[in-house]
């Protein structure tokens, strides 16, 4: 059976909880304390040397880490990746949007309004991030302004990807009322068959 | 033919030229001056909405945006991506990575230092975005010290899109001394048949 190593209010770790119950497909679930240290030990740097969760553990022990890495590996073959190059290359371009253009401006301020103390330097991030996160959002409410999914017009592993810190998008302080395409979205990616939410304990 | 819309000095760029070069594949060059806003002009911006380099316009004029995007569109079928379907995983792992624990500790130094006036505040960022990156190369250092190329000891697109930004790493004020593999590493690679170099202009 595989493993999952990873904290559950992650989205990161989300996006791989909620492709594996759209699998249906059994898994252990590790939570590691990563506020306390857990992914700087030298056991789970053995698994991922960036010291980050989540990361996919195999039977045979080999260690899969990045969240978008675990997407395409647990999707490869599955209605969740398309078969088509160009399609499947617009996926990935969303996963690196994602990663690049949109985590470090959407997830972080969760992050920091949700976990670092309220008299954290961190907080004087906030502005810009959200500013970025802004900007994100608006290339997202551009694109699916005349389309149901991100891509091929089907419910992929780039829907997966954007859905996870985009729903609690105003948790970290941006609001969605200004992006009514994105919100709609967030619906119909909430009615997929198999749909989990983030603090959904898996197996409680 | 495949148009590749770029900024010489790019090294998300440089990962398609160096890719494109390797496959033997002839493109059209477009060079933007992305410090000029020529990305955020409404005509680019059709093409990628998120106003970034390089994108990779097909013949029928459908566009691909994001480096890693583009060298996976680029490298399925070919050497450059393993077919075993845990291999292509591991490169995916690290194009994200290289794209989210390293590119902007690594090449936003360069950029700053390198294209940013002088007395740009944007210069206060580097020593935290250094301390990110000296740990970025040590993961790398570590990964290589038993490898000679990051997946299935063959050279991939993994190694092309570490490659990019840390051989140029120097620039933006990261010294490679202290990281012996990783320096073994970028010779194997700049020893690849079809080898081109960040500043060598298509077509030139």
């Amino acid at each position: 059976m595989i493993t999952l190593y990873d904290y559950l209010d992650s989205g990161n770790g989300y996006k791989a909880r909620l492709l594996l119950s759209q699998l249906a497909m059994p898994y252990r679930y590790v939570e590691l304390d990563i506020l306390q240290g857990a992914a700087r030990t030298p056991q789970f740097l053995a698994k991922n040397p960036n010291g980050t969760i989540p990361v996919l553990e195999l039977a045979d022990g080999r260690c899969l880490p990045e969240s978008d890495a675990i997407l395409w590996y647990l999707a490869e073959g599955s209605a969740f990746l398309p078969a088509e190059r160009f399609d499947r290359a617009q996926v990935l371009r969303w996963l690196c949007f994602e990663q690049y253009s949109h985590e470090p401006y959407v997830a972080t301020p969760r992050f920091i309004v949700r976990h670092l103390p309220a008299d954290s330097p961190r907080r004087a991030e906030l502005p810009q991030r959200l500013t970025r996160g802004r900007a994100a959002l608006q290339v997202m409410e551009r694109h699916l302004a005349t389309r149901a999914f991100f891509v091929a017009e089907r419910y992929s592993i780039a829907d997966i990807a954007l859905y996870a810190y985009t729903h609690v998008a105003p948790d970290g302080g941006l609001e969605l009322e200004a992006y009514p395409s994105v919100r709609n979205w967030l619906a119909r990616v909430a009615a997929q068959p198999g749909y989990v939410r983030l603090l959904d304990r898996p197996g409680a």
